[in-house]
């Protein structure tokens, strides 16, 4: 059925080609997207480990800004003593990370072509898990801008608090600004992107060392600052460790993009996109360490306009001006993540709609060669998750990862079957670190659910099977559809019948004039109608004959038929009218209504919109054509001209 | 260039007539007002002079409610002892109520076809004078729906002060309601407005009677209540009594609408009218005396959430089952004034469309036989304005009454001039009756603009020459298209071409076998076009090779062309075709487009609607004729039947 796509709903914007109907506010558009690319315009421009890092990383590596900052928001519930099980709980999500990037090297072995959990699971596992995953992939891509989002505000508030109360418009507006410039086709200038990714890696190793280095370091003078009561540790529960696993997880989100991105590498891309991966764990890895024994040493709690890594910096450096600058780089470096997901969903969702799971839009290309219909999907989504949850990252991290793990689970069991069916050198071995992985993400899921259930986590568990059910029923309407339209059939050959045209007019004029003569371009069987309604006492009998006599006098050569009504409305009459003839003749009935067009859009207005009128109540009736014949109104320079029909003749 | 009109732009609802394509809120939307209506269904019944009451003049009998309240207002700001001169001023005020019942009965007899002030000065000081009538008494009318409706929720309130929080939603609420009921055409069930205008009159009389007989009342036991503090007499300057005249003139507003409605009335209708407007006069006459007398002796001033009738009803008869009654009975009169306007601004407005000031849809009669076009640009002012002030009646008494009194003067002016040309017997006495109203009120306008200018007038200032300004735009703008369309003039003879079909395509199917037959239908000259965008490293060239070849096999007898695009629209190419064409031919145009159409809402969005993008790139094109061929998909009772079309051929 996607042969249909060519078909139907490419962007209108690029039919202008000079014409003068351009309004100003398509001129704004395409100041703001810039004018339609060619396919070989587009930039193919491939990266390196390096430049992998910005490119396809940023998920996993600014989940440092709100990992460490989950774990701590848990524990201090059951009091300050339960902050040293920070260290570790960090441990035990490094060593899941450890695993985790031990599995993908395998998968990108595996898939150099790019290997996504859709389409692993679609592959190995079956149209089932892949509708799974496909749905998790969703609803974690549309968490990931909003979390994203939502904890760089978070960083900037934290540095400048007079921004607080302002957090939900500025949440819009970084999202509306990632927006178009997805939509422009910007999303992949990963090279401009490097800058801030470097300072915020090497800012924050600096900000760990300073803090390794100087026990108590250069600034942080009054250890022990938090306010959080000291109950004794026996009250930490194994449930509140486990919440504090799955919060601290999210950080483990974004493992998975390398794996995806492999074709942006340079060759050989599999070496380099394996190496970015051990890159991005170790990195990621080290950052989540020493946060946590930072945390732990600082005796770093949750504090109301202030994220855990601000006070980390705020400990280690000071308030100077590198706190300001870190603290900036973050938002911007979240703002980046934010946008990776943008290259992640619309692909997804092209890659759905190819398979008849979602509207055919989805894997339509605008005329910036981007999936348009994905990136406003996902910043309508994003959107409403950043207003509902009020801009604040702790209210979506419950919901957050359960998707990711579970196309982690499905995609690493997909690899286990990928090696069992295709059996190459040491598969065993291969079968195993993909197994190890998808017990271990799935265990972590089935944490993830129970710990966050009731927090939030049922909103996931909802909205998955939503989507699942909606993408099986539109694959049913595209199988039905394609059957009913006989897709892959050799249709039977056409055949022309005489046409009836029939024509609306009002009064004579130029413009009948016109759509008569197109009327008789079409065919010899030309009706012109006339609605008059019949007015209570206002003559209608004169107004009857004034037709007719202008009609008799012009005499154009086609039947002028008089409908009466006693109802207001003129189409009615038109419409049952059109219904006995196409009930009394078996020819085409086509219906041609003239439109004087002004070519000043405010004299619009002025001019009843009958044929929209007329054309919408037609839409009921397939077997008859309906077309306007237009004449444009040119205001008031009269040379820009209207010519005279009867010079014509 | 009314004769246009017919043509265009009457309500799409009553274009069902059955067919599938009906929504519910289509059908939500007629059962609120109603199936349509055939012209001679509408009533014509005809009233007597106690049902003109009701009919014509609530608007002028409520300001009773309204009218006091704002003279007192003005007078308050000078103290207690100004409000002596509650009186004096009313008295004025009846007095002027006089001389314009007098002159309007001449208006009567002048015009008993209806007399109002835009067609009055029309006949008789040009068009000019006409439009100023126009453009005042669309201020007004609006003014009137807003004043009433806020006076009515003031009345309520007073009664229950808890409703007080919800006066702007209150308002909106009764504004829907007339307005609903205006479009269902009810507008006009006077009779049923009998009862309580009866109950509002005699209860008001009782009222007055009770508060005369018992001079300081059954209930008035603590007279000069108000807390006003007592200034000196002298400082009450000649500009705050013409303040608080021109305030109080509100009340004199409605007094021309039985002029205007005389054909409602039975025959005699001139006589019949003529003594309505005299009964108006006493009773309104009556109730000003009578409430200004009340209002002097129980010293009654301006009190926050109590409107002056409310304080003069407690006063006389305690605030009981009675003043309940009447409280709630006068926000019901008021709602019904307001009524009264929604029967003169839309006949207004269809006068100005049909004179060309104003645009032609205003003309137009909707399926329930009424302006509906002025029906809702009415309640849409109207609504506007009431959000403005807040639903509080004396901000918007400084707007009023300025227009009403334009209109008085133009009309009286119009009328000295028809004495002058007609000269019926004792046209001199006639003509000094109308002078002196036209001299008085031209008098009262001038006041009204001084005294009230910067409290709010200044808008009217503003509003009445910006309608003038649209009012004399439109009609040029129809003038010069009535030219361009060659009005009044015997067109040129049609002639016809022959007609190229363009049918794009994009995938060999029952669809597009249904639309080449349609094209063959049309014309032997049928082009079949599919654009191909190239997608880089996809194998365009497959792609190609693969339709070329399935065209070929069904080989329907009409040539396929295919167009490369390197963009990714398909809509730019199929223009650019279309472009060459119609240089390369002098043939005519058509462009036909296949379109998929579900028979269920749901399924609509997995089309994309390149139809819509195409026909909205066309319009630019107005010597490309458009038309869709619609295949509609029955989905999914495959007994509701789709033919097979192979066997048809």
């Amino acid at each position: 059925m996607s042969g249909e796509d060519g078909q139907d709903g490419r962007a209108g914007q690029n039919a202008q080609g000079g014409h003068a109907g351009q309004t100003m506010a398509r001129s704004l558009w395409r100041l703001l997207v810039g004018s339609p690319l060619r396919a070989r315009d587009v930039s193919r421009e491939q990266i390196t480990p390096v430049e992998g890092l910005p490119a396809l990383s940023l998920d996993a590596l600014t989940s440092v800004a709100y990992g460490p900052e989950a774990i701590i928001a848990v524990l201090a519930v059951a009091g300050a003593t339960a902050l040293h099980l920070v260290l570790p709980i960090t441990i035990a999500i490094v060593a899941l990370l450890a695993i985790l990037v031990f599995s993908y090297r395998q998968v990108i072995d595996a898939y150099p072509g790019g290997g996504g959990a859709y389409a692993v699971s679609r592959d190995n596992l079956g149209a089932g898990a892949s509708l799974l995953a496909g749905a998790s992939l969703v609803v974690d891509y549309t968490l990931t801008v909003a979390v994203s989002i939502a904890a760089g505000v978070a960083s900037l508030t934290s540095a400048f608090p007079g921004l607080t109360g302002a957090t939900v418009p500025i949440c819009l507006a970084i999202l509306a600004v990632i927006m178009l410039l997805n939509l422009r086709g910007l999303a992949d200038a990963a090279r401009g992107f490097l800058l801030p990714t470097m300072v915020f890696i090497i800012g924050l190793m600096i900000i760990i060392a300073i803090g390794l280095i100087h026990p108590l370091a250069l600034h942080a003078t009054q250890p022990g600052r938090s306010q959080i009561p000291a109950k004794a540790l026996e009250t930490v529960s194994v449930l509140l460790v486990l919440k504090a696993f799955s919060a601290g997880c999210s950080a483990l989100t974004g493992v998975e993009a390398i794996a995806n991105g492999v074709p942006l590498f340079k060759e050989p891309r599999a070496k380099r996109a394996k190496f970015t991966e051990v890159l991005l764990g170790s990195i990621l890895g080290v950052l989540l360490l020493g946060l946590a024994i930072l945390a732990d040493r600082w005796h770093i709690g949750p504090r109301s306009g202030q994220t855990v890594l601000s006070q980390v910096i705020g400990e280690s450096v000071g308030r100077g001006w590198a706190y300001y600058v870190l603290s900036v780089t973050i938002t911007i470096v979240l703002a980046l993540a934010a946008n990776t997901s943008f290259g992640g969903l619309p692909v997804l969702a092209s890659l759905l709609a190819r398979d008849n799971y979602l509207p055919h839009l989805f894997a339509l290309r605008d005329d910036r060669q981007v999936f348009a219909s994905g990136i406003w999907a996902l910043a309508i989504l994003a959107a409403a998750l950043l207003i509902a949850v009020d801009g604040n990252t702790l209210t979506l991290i419950p919901l957050y990862a359960i998707g990711v793990f579970t196309g982690f689970t499905l995609s690493q069991s997909g690899l286990v079957v990928h090696w069992w069916r295709n059996r190459p050198a040491g598969w065993q071995r291969r079968a195993a670190i993909n197994g190890t992985g998808a017990v271990v993400t799935a265990a972590a899921t089935v944490i993830f659910l129970i710990t966050k259930f009731t927090e939030g986590a049922w909103v996931v568990v909802v909205a998955v099977p939503t989507f699942i059910f909606l993408f099986t029923r539109i694959h049913r309407y595209y199988r039905l559809a394609a059957d009913l339209l006989g897709f892959d059939q050799i249709p039977g050959q056409p055949h022309a019948e005489p046409t009836i045209v029939v024509v609306p007019v009002a009064k004579v004029s130029r413009l009948v004039q016109r759509a008569i003569s197109a009327a008789l371009s079409i065919s010899d069987q030309v009706i012109a109608v006339i609605s008059i309604p019949e007015e209570t006492g206002e003559g209608g009998e004169d107004k009857e004959r004034k037709i007719r006599d202008e009609w008799a006098s012009w005499n154009p050569g086609v039947p002028l038929r008089l409908l009466r009504t006693e109802y207001s409305s003129v189409a009615a009459p038109l419409l049952a009218f059109v219904d006995e003839l196409s009930k009394q003749h078996t020819e085409q009935i086509m219906v041609l209504i003239p439109v004087a067009v002004p070519d000043k859009l405010r004299y619009r207005p002025l001019h009843n919109h009958f044929d929209l009128v007329l054309t919408a109540a037609l839409r009921d009736r397939p077997n008859v054509l309906t077309a306007r014949v237009e004449m444009p109104l040119h205001l008031p320079a009269r040379h820009r001209g209207i010519k005279d029909p009867r010079e014509e003749t």
